[in-house]
């Protein structure tokens, strides 16, 4: 079983990913579609042979630069069966099929892959798992200091773990310089342009776009829900923060969903069903996106947050549905309200805010304009990037 | 009724649409959560009366500038009801509140958001509709000539209506040098950047990171079905085409997606039903994305085909739906592959294909890289751009 030691160097599965064998194969089963496989810890695995088929590492199948599959399912008949199928001597799982051609599976990427049921929720319980906070985060937020982030791996780490489970981070020790917020956006991967910019400036302005460019007060909101992906990142550096007035807010809005499943399960479901339409315009742009509040995965878990009550289209549910809606709807907002949700803060200058913006609903107190300067730089980085770079880092640990 | 002319210039409502005046208020009848609407048509529309507040067109609840909303409806009791509701001579809907708060709505307004049946199924016919196209395609493909959309604001628009429903257009007499790409793109809005750049260069390279880079046959895909959000446009420009083979290959995955629907239902909903993993890595990145083949919106319309066999990674359905989602898969494929659907062409020198790349599949025959250069650029637009781009041309027309 030399292939239970550590990383797999075969280039026929070199895919960055480690397969430790945890179970060896112990008996193979033919059955009519599938081969069903017994591991050494008692498990079984129905394999599926267009599944294996379909998976066939060797050369011929996958191009080994790319590592990407050449072999095309619907190339081989839809009741292949293979001639043989057996346990090789290093533990690896090898079939011959009936036109010559031989397959080899690793016994720790089978078992990574198996999905009986109890495979299948192993790996779902596995998953990193949304660390769900309310005010008791203002004693406990995550807060890393700029220079070991630039600098360190694992403090970089570390950092993107703490945006993805927890959603919420503070960056100290910031140069002031405008401009600094990309080079540690890049840290992760290039920034996400809008319609604002790559990266935007926060200030009042007398020609304001958006009620962001004013001094008013924000409600608590996701950036961009007028966009079909709305943006996974949100960084806010300070620059300069002289104004009376402006401190930032922020809810879990996943904590606040789950509150709302819990304490009004069909205020929940209306957020989950009903599509709501934001919108933003200016004169060069004209943004519409028509999408649910509480969006969930393919396992009922709360997803993302969208939600600004200032870009909210009118409702255009059917009649019937509209008491409900607006609810529904009130009951979330009075939810963002309360002070057991809340987080508070003054961002002095050299700080900067890090959030998951379609989890983190963040706010702004009004500021007054007059009382001092008040500057403050964002941009955007998409969650596929915040998890591929995890997954790298992962990978060099 | 003078408001019925032209557009509305009224800071109330600025916000750049028209909303012509189509039947006038005949009558209102208070009900207990809202107010019935009779129209000069004879249609009848419920306005429930917290939408009416919601809506309040005024410049205490829309900040002016921005003509963003400034009263949160949570803000008002849940019963409001009003004290008075009128029509005036101008033909406006007149509420009164109970705390002395005036509302005035348009009638075009009103009407263009109304929510009853009628009014709900009207707007919804007239959404832009996807043209679906076969192999006779070949013979009408919209083409666009370079100069003119370049410099010509409606011609610019035809194109975008093009790429919006039928997502696949040519355009004809671009210069060669490298970068002209984003020159045409930057007419519709910023380019989408990745992990392959803002343009990238599609080239056979020894160091190839994705089959693209290869020399290889590439079969039907959209482009980094390995993101949550797949770019809505791909732009492919051909600045040298000498090499023997390499033609482009286009099929309309919205009417296989169809066809499916047609001629196999449960296929048809196993892939909208089953997620399917896609995965991308390489040395600096590792994305993953779980997601259905065909995704639909609100309405049931197909809005999203996500497919690239050589970026799948192994299906990890329950077991007993291994078989069902292994026949759909390989009907989706066996689609792709029927010469009624399929739209065939050799792009040369200076032309470039725009398509949907969430709606289009493409494809490229395998070159002879010894037998002369082959050298194309390509870059993302993203659909909400694209969408922006055409509303705000129609407003200026």
């Amino acid at each position: 079983m030399n292939l239970a030691q550590g990383p797999l160097e075969s280039p026929d599965i070199a895919d960055y990913r480690r397969y430790p064998v945890s179970a060896g194969l112990n008996a193979l089963r033919p059955r009519a579609d599938h081969l069903e496989v017994e591991w050494s810890d008692t498990r079984i695995s129905p394999f599926h042979y267009l599944w294996l088929r379909d998976n066939c590492p060797c050369a011929q199948c996958v191009y080994t630069v790319t590592r990407e599959q050449v072999l095309e399912i619907v190339d081989v008949p839809a009741d292949l069966q293979p001639r043989q199928a057996r346990i090789e001597a290093d533990g690896a799982l090898r079939v011959d099929w009936p036109d010559g051609h031989v397959s080899r599976y690793h016994p720790g990427w089978l078992r990574a892959h198996a999905y009986d049921d109890l495979s299948r929720e192993e790996r779902l319980r596995e998953r990193p798992r949304s660390r769900l906070w309310a005010t008791g985060l203002n004693e406990h937020l995550p807060v890393f200091d700029y220079a070991a982030v630039m600098k360190d791996d694992r403090t970089l780490l570390d950092w993107l773990r703490a945006l993805r489970d927890t959603g919420l981070t503070q960056v100290q020790g910031m140069p002031t310089e405008p401009g600094t917020l990309q080079h540690i956006a890049r840290r992760i991967a290039f920034i996400r342009e809008s319609n604002f910019g790559v990266l935007f400036n926060v200030q009042s302005r007398a020609d304001a776009d958006s009620n962001a460019y004013t001094a008013f007060n924000l409600p608590l909101h996701t950036d961009l829900p007028t966009r079909e992906l709305q943006p996974g990142l949100q960084f806010l550096h300070c620059l300069v923060n002289d104004a009376v007035g402006g401190d930032s807010l922020f809810v879990d809005g996943f904590a606040i969903a789950e509150a709302l499943r819990r304490e009004a399960p069909e205020d929940f479901r209306t957020l989950c069903e009903l599509p709501v339409e934001f919108r933003n315009k200016d004169r060069h742009s004209d943004y519409r996106c028509l999408a649910p509040i509480i969006a969930l995965d393919a396992h009922g878990a709360v997803t993302e947050i969208r939600i600004a009550n200032f870009l909210r289209g009118p409702f255009n549910a059917p009649a019937r549905q509209m008491p409900a809606l607006y609810r529904a709807y009130r009951h979330f907002i009075a939810l963002t309200r309360e002070p057991r949700f809340r987080v508070e803060r003054r961002l002095e200058a050299g700080q900067m805010w890090c959030f998951d913006n379609r989890r983190t609903l963040h706010a702004r107190h009004a500021f007054d304009p007059s009382s001092g300067a008040r500057h403050f730089q964002g941009c955007y980085v998409d969650r596929d990037e915040l998890l591929s770079r995890i997954r790298v880092l992962e990978r060099e640990r």
